[in-house]
């Protein structure tokens, strides 16, 4: 596949990162790799260690009322954001302004969908123990979370969040894979897949899925996907029954 | 800081991937990556496609039933798991093998501190539309997932798998951070954190963690955590209340 320049105007994820030499790390393999080779999308991580202070750049200092760890000042970290943030739509649902953080709100399936049909996205990643909670307050920064544990730093979020994202955008699964059937798009968990061999192991493939019949597959495939959902996940199945009514 | 050898029996985590060069990615940074060179845990990635069959050593098939996508192959992927758990202990609360799917269970805190708790863990990353059943069920693995989202692979859900896991792990944060005030420690969110410039954009500091008051500053602490969950996390909050009486 013949390399694109990058596209003005092709979506763009912006990190503010103390380590830019994470990206784009995963990102930069298999579909989403390829895509951004191809200029489909753009990832720009915006070094924080460059807005710092003193012979050491500074970026952090000690938490007010004492503790454990370092805070990342506010005057700082808002000086990386404007210039994230310029020319960039101040409309916070065309161009999501977000601290990965423990604290937020967690990411979904929803959460992707949004992101992928913004113009783009910044995020700012997290280390030490946090930020000065004035600078989320006065940039109107939303806090997503990435689920429920901590993590070192928000390098690995913004790339899990970023590859859920971008995967969505037009043109870049290719025919690889189908973001149809899979978990979620439906809010069910997927049905159980099986392949080649027939037997392995003594275990045989559900005669269903080889009889040719299309109409006996797609069944037993929405029974399976509402069996595991039931099982595994009551909170989501209770969400589609309500759903259904 | 001297390197040291990796030690024998020092926490393992073996991952089964198409892209072993995602590894060590981001865990190779800052205080994960630190802990990796100093041979406080070891990361062991394993090369899928060196089990796979033919001139291009092919790893999946088409879905039986028919649709989208392609699935692992039981018989290839069963190979690399026998390859990964020869020698290690068939006790999984010892060794955890998993399969990062949006299907499986979600990994949070207390997944965390069981893994940390291990000798180590077998992660199989995905691709594609998923790995055929029969080998989930013949080896008994469980399957975990990082948040109801899909990603383009299982990569980056084992790196931030590894990472809240790892830096639970004695000796691993040092200094730099503590575990014992952050996030679902205590089955709260943690509280805001401010540090200097005293005032910010006429934003000030609040006047109580600036007092040197520790009682007063603790009492601060423990409102706004119960706040925060409180408004942002009702199913924390509930849980939290039901634990606390």
């Amino acid at each position: 596949m013949a390399d694109r320049p990058a596209l003005k105007g092709a979506w763009t994820a912006k990190v503010i990162t103390l380590f830019p030499e994470a990206f784009p790390g995963t990102l930069g393999l298999s579909l989403t790799g390829k895509a951004l080779d191809q200029g489909l999308w753009r990832l720009d991580p915006i070094d924080l260690r460059l807005f710092g202070e003193g012979k050491h750049r500074n970026v952090d200092d000690t938490p007010a009322g004492g503790g454990a760890g370092m805070v990342l000042r506010a005057d700082i970290l808002s000086r990386a954001i404007r210039m994230a943030m310029q020319g960039r739509p101040d409309d916070r649902a065309r161009w999501p302004l977000v601290y990965l953080s423990p604290r937020g709100k967690p990411f979904t399936q929803t959460t992707a969908r949004k992101w992928a049909a913004a113009d783009g996205v910044t995020l700012i990643c997290g280390r030490f123990e946090g930020v000065d909670q004035r600078v989320l307050d006065h940039h109107r920064i939303e806090e997503v979370s990435l689920g429920d544990f901590v993590l070192t730093g928000g390098e690995i979020a913004a790339q899990a969040m970023l590859d859920a994202s971008v995967r969505l955008r037009p043109g870049i699964l290719g025919n690889a894979a189908s973001t149809e059937e899979e978990s979620f798009s439906n809010g069910l968990l997927e049905h159980p897949q099986y392949t080649r061999p027939a037997t392995w192991q003594g275990l045989t493939i559900p005669e269903v899925l080889t009889s040719g019949d299309h109409g006996k597959v797609a069944a037993w495939r929405q029974d399976e996907a509402e069996r595991l959902t039931r099982e595994r996940r009551p909170d989501l199945w209770e969400a589609y029954e309500k759903l259904r009514k």
